[in-house]
């Protein structure tokens, strides 16, 4: 029988947590894998757990009782989420990013993992206590984020269609309107994409009158799904009423001014 | 100052490591971090080098000289790849799969992050030593498995419409036909989303005949980027000749038989 060293275990265990966020393991599982006493991987743990603390970069929650075990979320403190976000809004505001029509250039940042990585967490962490089947995006542009929302809360990813060309058999479409636009446009689901009564938290984003995330959540009603929540990274301050009652924004977009080439955008803390 | 124990280093070390795949770290950024002597880095980043690779969960590769350091590849090893693929193959030959027209439904394989982390890890693997600046895919299917491949490269993901509708700023739009259904569509990239002269791998979930991916390679010419390579993660045996010359495929469908309900898939193998 193999023996490993505390040192070995250490970065075993930390790849095995790290890598399986959300994930339940019990002390049992790591005693066979090691080879190890219990008391040993219970000691291994505490060290794990205390150093992601004392660094602020992801906490280890221990489950006592019999389904019990440890599991790693990967949250960070609020200080570093929140100087995360303010670095982001930041970027943001570079005069550069308006585009013609007064919309703001993102996606360099949308689909660059290692900032979404991030971002996907901190959605983890608002939405921490949930507990979601599937997280569910419409394409194109929400897609990478929502993926990493659905890898930190280890779930899979449903993504609707902006069209009908769905060729995955029978598929659910509804019809909706665009709030800013007033265009009248279609989405699309299949069937066996989405299980019946399904939990899921709708992710998007950028969200201006809310006539997309309505959408969603009529094609939710669709499926029988329960939505446990609505993300969007960047949402605009007008108009203030959106089609939907409840979201988490990160980013408020204030203003944009195509004529004094400035942007007004800033970080939303939800910890205080 | 602060003193860690070798195990509380192991833990950060890890994280650090793991969550920055392909990034050169210095002995010195380490000692630095930890207020600790360089050998003693050095001694820690040894163990995790063969813990790492006594598991196949990855290598340490060490860069002598000046610009050296450590950097984690998220490669595991051949067999382990292999035997992966291989069961995602039995996964996809389920005849349940089987979709009305001859289609094979891979939307719950292709979207599931758990899954796709391992094929961008694969994919970064068979095209090791190639340095892209970006991924480039085109929507919808195959963005989670290229965002997946971008994160195991570290750089970002570049996406193509299958439209025209870029809402930002001046864009390059290409024809292309569709080289099974001989239809033809529009595929447009906006002209800020890609540097000229880039080295891009381009990434898709499927390929027929490779007319899409002709179409990618065409728009790629556009913007003067150099394509480093093509990867799909399933490809068809029939037309043998595809409308591109070299893809590197990690799963060859054979034949799918809709009366006899039998989907025949088989995982390559590219390290014998």
């Amino acid at each position: 029988m193999e023996k490993w060293r505390r040192s070995e275990r250490m970065v075993l265990m930390t790849k095995i947590l790290l890598e399986n966020p959300q994930q339940m393991f019990t002390l049992g599982y790591f005693a066979d894998f090691f080879q190890a006493a219990k008391s040993s991987i219970s000691e291994d743990l505490a060290i794990i757990k205390d150093t992601l603390q004392k660094t602020g970069q992801g906490q280890l929650e221990t489950v006592a009782g019999a389904a019990g075990g440890v599991r790693f979320l990967p949250y960070h403190s609020p200080e570093k989420e929140m100087s995360f976000l303010e670095s982001l809004a930041e970027k943001l505001s570079s005069p550069e990013r308006i585009l013609p029509g007064g919309f703001l250039y993102m996606t360099d940042i949308i689909y660059d993992p290692t900032i979404i990585s991030k971002i996907g967490a901190i959605f983890a962490h608002r939405f921490q206590g949930k507990d979601p089947d599937y997280i569910v995006t419409v394409q194109t542009k929400g897609i990478p984020l929502a993926l990493m929302v659905a890898n930190a809360f280890n779930v899979p990813l449903v993504i609707i269609r902006d069209d009908s060309k769905v060729t995955e058999g029978s598929a659910v479409s509804i019809s909706y309107v665009s709030g800013s636009s007033k265009k009248i446009s279609t989405m699309s689901l299949a069937r066996r994409a989405l299980k019946q009564e399904s939990k899921v938290i709708l992710i998007d984003d950028f969200m201006k009158a809310g006539g997309t995330a309505k959408g969603m959540m009529d094609l939710m009603k669709e499926f029988r799904a329960e939505v446990l929540g609505l993300g969007v990274l960047v949402y605009t301050k007008e108009p203030e009423r959106k089609l939907v009652n409840n979201y988490l924004g990160l980013l408020e977009l204030i203003s944009i001014d195509e004529n004094k080439r400035e942007v007004k955008i800033k970080a939303k803390n939800f910890f205080i």
